[in-house]
């Protein structure tokens, strides 16, 4: 599903969502499905969970190091998160966005914040809902790994989150992953089309 | 392919390019295949070419008719091409966006100028190019229908509008028609799923 045409600049994409409506499931299925996207390994202080690998899923990193390279100005954007802190490394993504590479960010609202600030004319925002809340409701249930008042909480946090769409440029509706991912990638295909991304050289390269 | 989602406005998608760059049967085969998009007939002082249909093709009026409406305020967009006058009724189109539903327009440079700047919330821009002048001039050549001096005259012309393409917010380079479909409709679906078009009762509609 790659386009190949004119030349152009890189594109940030940013996903977020509130908890529970599907966005990790969305962000690591587009990145296989969707051609020529690229995923950011974040910077992260929190301990490595089973199965994830340094350098593919995070760079993991001391509390004293992150420090260091977010007062060292190379971070795009970082968060705290759980009480563990998040970030991007600022100069791959900006390399990325040099080389006409696009890369996908699946990060919370204050990082999209950051992003969208500091690269307005690069990064594009998209914020995934569920169908309703009682849907998130039955879903957070149905896993059936928390208990009511856990579940209670989730939901609060959930809507919460929620009133932060007015920010992002397009809104996904999570019904089903398979129409998300559809949608996601008409997004992904239509910003790549955009005017305003054609390199300086268009001109010249399309005579 | 038609997306059902958040209740939102409608959307006014223009297609404009140089001649001979192929707009005319990408507007025509996107509205058999991309769903909800609708024609809009434009008013012309043009008589009728065989095979037309009055209300279909076009609407079919006398220049002091045009005129008439023109003064009345009743075109959203008109200009005049080839000694004929073209024109968008402003009332079927604000109607259409107030409803949700989504036109194609197929209009010139000219034209696209006044409804982006009439309707900047509610307007799409698409620019069609050749994938080369080259190309184009091939293709020209191939119809076998023109002289040396109407070639070139063409081409002259088609370099001229080429140059409008920076205004516009989309370019779809006219590879193949597929491609240039698969493209279309990428740009139909994203837009369709921007924040800025949820209308007023969205937040009401999720809960």
């Amino acid at each position: 599903m790659e386009h190949l045409g004119a030349p152009r600049r890189g594109i940030i994409f940013i996903l977020s969502a509130p908890s529970g409506a599907g966005k990790t499931t969305i962000s690591r299925e587009a990145l296989k499905a969707i051609g020529g996207l690229e995923a950011s390994v974040s910077l992260t202080t929190r301990r490595p969970r089973s199965g994830e690998v340094e350098g593919f899923d995070y760079s993991f990193v001391s509390e004293e190091e992150f420090i260091r390279r977010r007062e060292a100005g190379e971070l795009a954007e970082w968060a705290c998160v759980f009480e563990a802190s998040y970030g991007t490394p600022r100069a791959a993504l900006e390399r990325a966005v040099a080389e006409g590479r696009d890369i996908l960010l699946d990060i919370d609202i204050q990082g999209a914040h950051q992003i969208k600030e500091k690269y307005p004319r690069d990064a594009v925002t998209i914020f995934v809902l569920p169908p309703s809340f009682a849907e998130l409701e039955g879903r957070l249930r149905k896993r059936g790994t928390e208990d009511e008042r856990a579940i209670a909480k989730r939901l609060k946090r959930a809507r919460e989150e929620a009133r932060a769409y007015p920010d992002y440029d397009y809104l996904i509706i999570n019904d089903s992953l398979k129409d998300s991912l559809t949608r996601l990638n008409s997004v992904v295909e239509a910003e790549r089309l955009r005017v305003r991304r054609l390199r300086e050289d268009f001109a010249a390269w399309m005579n």
